[in-house]
C-alpha cells in the first residue's frame, strides 16, 4: 500500500466520492448521456457576455448542484482542485472567486479531471482534508476561440477533429464512506510522438493514454480484465484505434474493456461530431453522468478512468512545435 | 498537527528541502542576487529559436543543476510539480518531456512556486513520495509577448510596472532530513479587488497576499514576529505599500519582518525596473539563491514564503474584466 511501482499510489485509507454533478449544453443534452446530466444549459452564452464568462457560469452552476447534492457547505469545503483549457485558466478563476475556498489551480489540458481527482484523493487519504472538490469545464466556443478559428469563419472540420464539449463536471472527494471509493491513482508523464495536427487531438493523446494504461497495469501487476471498464477521456474514434494498436504492440489487449468518453457523449452519426467529443468537460461530464452512476448501481465494479490531455497551445503550434500529450489515471471501485 | 484553522496544514512528518537551484538571465545576474545564482544565461534566447523555447531551456538547465546538487537521479524522482505563466504552461511541458517523470501541471500565475511546494510537501509528508521536484520559471520576453505588447514597439512602462524575471528556480522536497524543513503551508484563495490595470500587478496581488498572511497568522494563532522574515513574491514597491496598509487596517503590522522578492532581486534605481521584479521566476530565484541559503547559514530561522500571483489573461483583460490575485504560503524552518 502507498507507493506502487513507478507512478502509482494505492490508498491505505481510501477516499470516497461523496457526490458528483454535471451541467452541459444543448447539444450534449441531446446526446446519449442527456437524461443523466443534472442540468442542461440551453443557450451557449449561459446568460453571460462572452464565451469565457459562459464557461465560468457552467462551473458555478455545477458547483451549486454539487454542494447541494453532497450536503456540503462552502465553509466545510477544504480545497478546490480545478482547471480548464483556457490560457491562465480564467474560466476556473472567475468561477470560484466568490466561493472563497482555498484553490489549487491546475493545468492538465483535457486530463484535468484526472489530475484534480488524483491530488484531491492524496489530500483526503493523507487526512489533510475531509471534503475536497475536484472539477473542470470546457466550452465549445471558448475553446474554438482559444485554439482554432473564429466560429464566424465557418471553417471546415476534418474527419479526425473532435467537438469540444460544453459542460462542467465535478466530484466531492471525502473521507466519509460512500459506495464508490478511489482505490488508487497512476500519474501521467508527458509523451510526445511529434504530432503537429491541431485537428487530430486523438492522435496526439493516444500515446499518453497508452503509456498511462501500460504503467497502471505494470505498477499494480494486473491485466486489463482487472477492470470492468477502462474509460479514456477524449480520444475519439481516431484516437481509440491508435490506442488499441499501440497497446497491442506492447502485448496488451484492452478491446473488450475499453470505452472512450469522447465516443460515449455524442451520437457521432446523428450529431455530426466526427471523431467524438473532447475538452476537459468531456470526461468530467461522462464520469459524473454515466460512470459513477454505473458504479453506484452495481453495473460496474471497478473502473480505470483515464482523462487524456493534448497540451496544445496556439503559440507553440504556430512556432511549428508538436502537441505533447498527458493522461492521469484514477481507479474507481464500487464498495459493498 | 495536520489541519490547522481554515486553510493551513502543519506537517507531523516534516518534508525537507534536499537541494535548491536557480538559473537566471544577464540582468538578474547583474542584480543583488547575482553572486548566489547557480548559473547566469547571458543571452536571452538561451540558444533556442523563440522566447518560449528559451524559457523551457531555463527550466531544463535549472533541473540538471538541481538533480546534480541533490544527488538524485531522474529515476528516483517520483513527481514533478511545475507550471509557468504561458498559456497551457508550454514552457513547462516542453521543458520536462524528456525527463519522463510523472507531472502535475499547475497554474497559479506568479504564486506557482508556493503552490508547487505546497503540493510537493503534502505528497512527501503523507509518505507517497521520497523525492519530488517543485519548480517554475518565467522569461521577460515570453511574458511581454504573452501579456502585453511586442517588445519591438518599445512601449513606455508606467512607474507601477514590474519587470518579469528571466529565470527558473526549483527545489527537491524530500523525506530525508536536511537543515531546512517545511513546517506547514497555507493555501490561498482567489481575491479580487477589481483591479483592471495590467501594468500594476502589485496592486492586483496585494489583497491576496494580505488575505494569505492574515489567514496564516490566524490559523497558527501567531503574530508576525513568529517569523524572522515574511517574503512575498513579486508585489514590488507599489504592492508592498498596499499590503502593509491593508494588514494595518486589520490590526497586523508586518513592517519589521516584511521583504518582497520583487524588491530584492533587482536594484531598481540602477537597473530601471520601476516597481520591482515579477513573474514566477522572481520568487523562485530569490528563494533558491537567497532565502534558503540564509536559512542554511542560520541568518534566518523561520520564514513565511508567500509567492503571489496575478491571474492576468489577455482574453479576460481585453473583455474588461479584473485581474484577480492568489497567494500560496510555505513555512520554512531551519533545523538544528
Amino acid at each position: 500500500m502507498g507507493k506502487i511501482g513507478c507512478a502509482s499510489l494505492e490508498f491505505e485509507k481510501k477516499p470516497y466520492i461523496k457526490a458528483s454533478a454535471c451541467v452541459a449544453g444543448k447539444k450534449e443534452g441531446e446526446g446519449p448521456l442527456g437524461p443523466d446530466i443534472d442540468k442542461i444549459i440551453e443557450k451557449p452564452e449561459a446568460g453571460q457576455n462572452c464565451w469565457e464568462e459562459a464557461e465560468s457560469e457552467l462551473q458555478r452552476q455545477m458547483l451549486e448542484i454539487l454542494l447541494e447534492k453532497g450536503g456540503v457547505s462552502r465553509k466545510s469545503l477544504r480545497y478546490i482542485f480545478a482547471g480548464d483549457l483556457l490560457g491562465q485558466i480564467i474560466a476556473t478563476s472567475f468561477a470560484v472567486e466568490d466561493y472563497r475556498v482555498p484553490l489549487f489551480g491546475l493545468y492538465g489540458a483535457c486530463s484535468t479531471m484526472g489530475e484534480a481527482m488524483s491530488l484531491a484523493s492524496i489530500v483526503v487519504s493523507a487526512g489533510y482534508a475531509d471534503n475536497v472538490v475536484a472539477m473542470t469545464s470546457s466550452h465549445f466556443a471558448s475553446a474554438e476561440k482559444q485554439f482554432r478559428f473564429p466560429l464566424d469563419y465557418g471553417s471546415q472540420r476534418p474527419l479526425s477533429s473532435t467537438w469540444t464539449v460544453t459542460g462542467s463536471g465535478g466530484v466531492i472527494i471525502s473521507s466519509e464512506k460512500s459506495n464508490v471509493a478511489i482505490r488508487g491513482i497512476t500519474t501521467g508523464r508527458i509523451i510526445d510522438y511529434g504530432v503537429t495536427d491541431s485537428m487530430n487531438m486523438g492522435a496526439a493523446m493516444a500515446p499518453a493514454a497508452c503509456d498511462l494504461i501500460y504503467q497502471n497495469l505494470a505498477d499494480f501487476e494486473i491485466k486489463p480484465d482487472f477492470y470492468d471498464a477502462i474509460y479514456t477521456g477524449d480520444l475519439g474514434k481516431v484516437g481509440q484505434t491508435i490506442l488499441i494498436d499501440l497497446l497491442l504492440e506492447r502485448g496488451v489487449d484492452i478491446t473488450s474493456v475499453h470505452h472512450d468518453c469522447g465516443i460515449e457523449i455524442f451520437d457521432n452519426e446523428r450529431q455530426g461530431t466526427y471523431s467524438g467529443g473532447s475538452g476537459c468537460g468531456c470526461s468530467a461530464v461522462t464520469l459524473c453522468s454515466r460512470i459513477i452512476k454505473k458504479l453506484e448501481m452495481g453495473e460496474l465494479n471497478r473502473v480505470l478512468f483515464v482523462p487524456t490531455g493534448a497540451l496544445l497551445s496556439t503559440t507553440s503550434f504556430n512556432e511549428g512545435k508538436s502537441v505533447p500529450g498527458i493522461a492521469h489515471g484514477v481507479i474507481l471501485e464500487r464498495m459493498n
